[in-house]
């Protein structure tokens, strides 16, 4: 009854939600501090009558705000450079349905983000997986011409490493790239450059963002893409016409709006993220310096899933990741930066399993 | 750069949505009343929590809820046997995904909801369109085999039309027919019968619903289809993993939860349906006996066109919608139940234009 690439496919499965329990939550990389109280009262003023209507299918008040905050540093960037999504998830479906087809491939590194994997196999598409080098860097075979490559995803910064290639190297790869290249910068607010510059000089380039993690906004799902109009003019027809909703327009707009919030956030999160790794690094675990708002941790004992279970048995979850045959190594935690209380709460953990 | 199916396609061109302009808008079969107001205030609870954290993936609040009000009528529906989406249209995405592939085929009567099209398109799948007789029947082609097509989309009520087919019609079509049947059911609560119950004795049968509609909640955005759990379970595959955001989840809980506002609201929009569609006929129109919220009218001058321009000019919108070629009439106007005012200056316009 199914299409085979479903039947055979496995899913994917997000990162673990508890419920009803006091658990300090470090596994999923959201903010630990509540968001723009701006975002509240965006939402508060969304009338009934807002709701009794279809929303508005371009999100163009979002698109509006956002270019202007946009434009400070891209001149270039008008609303017609930008797509919505229900959270940048919608996004990375959005461009993988517009490019790739049955039978063609999709590229990624590994370790990086799971899903890139199941949007190519719900495609029945074929994922040309090329390793990170030990200090997740990136080689040629990143670039290296395929002929059914039809599409390549980069998380810069990257999870689980935190890890972020610079621009010019980003620019250097798309540029040698016979294919379109998705950089997914869900992360990009908590490292000191992103690519969106790209965009300009490469129709080719896509830069999308999220407003899950440097806004607090995980539950509202909102994300967008930045591409050349011509670009998005395509991804348009692929979008669900309604795609984003009333509440998650005005909350995101109003978010998008406060700069001076997001500004005092990320510094906050980057203040505690090297506490963090210097804590790390002193409980003897080898922190990767991270660009996101978490931190990728190795112990040379290797014993990385006892750890993970002595903590979440004390009350703090973080996310074991294991990738068998890295040449990095197999396995480890990553660690979301939390409050200091709850940073100092596994720190002190730390000290004892 | 895009696929070929994607370049090729025109993309889907939702309702038109007027800004700024006191419009009577009978355009987009929106709820002419606000939600019960117990949506508003599980909205407004939403704390700032839940918008920070990720949402529950698979809304079990809303599952849970939806399936008591269900099995009053279905016993056998639990959580498990729904799926919960970004609107119907999300619903409808994901189930086009999991069963039809490039090169396969999708069958669908005409005139029906246009999106059908697009839905396909993006997959580069054939459509098998089939035209409803003049009567709003459907003859024996809808079941006839035909080895690509992988799925059959079914309006029940349909749209434009309002008619619908009972559900001993449609489980005689979902057993003839060699494909699964997405029947949906969007408009259904303003019907007097619907088509859950085939679900339990077929697993081809997936009925989709909508709360955009009948729970005036289309700027919400939220869906679900019930369907046999190991169905359910597939579909799972194809969606987005936080594909409802924690305010819709949250909404729609509550709404689905006040029974006695939805049948209020049922009640106040169908005795108004049955004025505007007397109205109409005084008024020297052919309204199409509607079990929707919407009536479709056409007159005999076959003039639609000019009749919408000038309901437009004098503030009020309906739908023009154009089918050349189909055996019922060309075209016509389909217009959606508003508030008693609302109907009645739409009647008194007609009266002169």
């Amino acid at each position: 009854m199914f299409r085979e690439a479903i039947e055979q496919m496995t899913g994917y499965v997000p990162g673990e939600q508890p419920k009803g329990t006091k658990l300090v939550k470090l596994n999923t990389n959201e903010n630990p501090y509540p968001p723009s109280p701006k975002v509240l009262e965006a939402i508060r003023a969304a009338s009934a009558d807002s709701l009794r209507r279809y929303p508005d299918p371009t999100a163009s008040a979002f698109r509006e705000r956002a270019a202007e905050v946009l434009r400070e540093d891209n001149p270039e960037i008008t609303p017609d450079w930008i797509l919505c999504g229900n959270g940048s998830d919608d996004i990375l479906t959005i461009v993988t349905r517009a490019f790739v087809g049955q039978g063609q491939a999709v590229r990624y590194p590994r370790p990086s983000y799971v899903l890139y994997r199941t949007l190519a196999e719900i495609q029945g598409a074929r994922c040309d997986v090329v390793p990170y080098e030990a200090d997740w860097t990136l080689g040629y075979g990143f670039t290296a011409p395929a002929a059914d490559v039809r599409l390549a995803y980069l998380a810069n910064p990257n999870s689980p490493s935190g890890t972020h290639l610079a621009p010019g190297e980003v620019a250097a790869i798309a540029d040698a790239a016979p294919f379109p290249l998705l950089v997914d910068e869900a992360y990009a607010d908590f490292a000191p450059s992103n690519c969106l510059d790209l965009v300009r000089t490469n129709e080719r380039v896509l830069v999308s963002r999220s407003l899950s993690k440097s806004y607090a906004l995980a539950g509202l799902r909102f994300g967008y893409v930045v591409a050349q109009p011509q670009v998005i003019e395509q991804l348009a027809k692929v979008k669900d016409s309604y795609n984003c909703d009333a509440l998650a327009i005005a909350g995101a707009t109003a978010a998008i709006g406060d700069q001076a919030w997001l500004a005092e956030n990320v510094a906050r999160v980057v203040a505690e993220r090297t506490r963090l790794a210097d804590g790390l690094a002193e409980a003897g675990y080898q922190p990767t310096p991270s660009h996101a708002n978490f931190v990728w941790a190795t112990h040379p004992s290797g014993e990385h899933p006892a750890i993970y279970q002595r903590l979440r048995d004390k009350g703090v979850l973080v996310r074991y990741i294991h990738h068998p045959g890295w040449a990095g190594g197999e396995d480890g935690l990553r660690i979301s930066v939390g409050t200091p209380e709850q940073n100092d709460e596994l720190l002190a953990l730390l000290a004892t399993v």
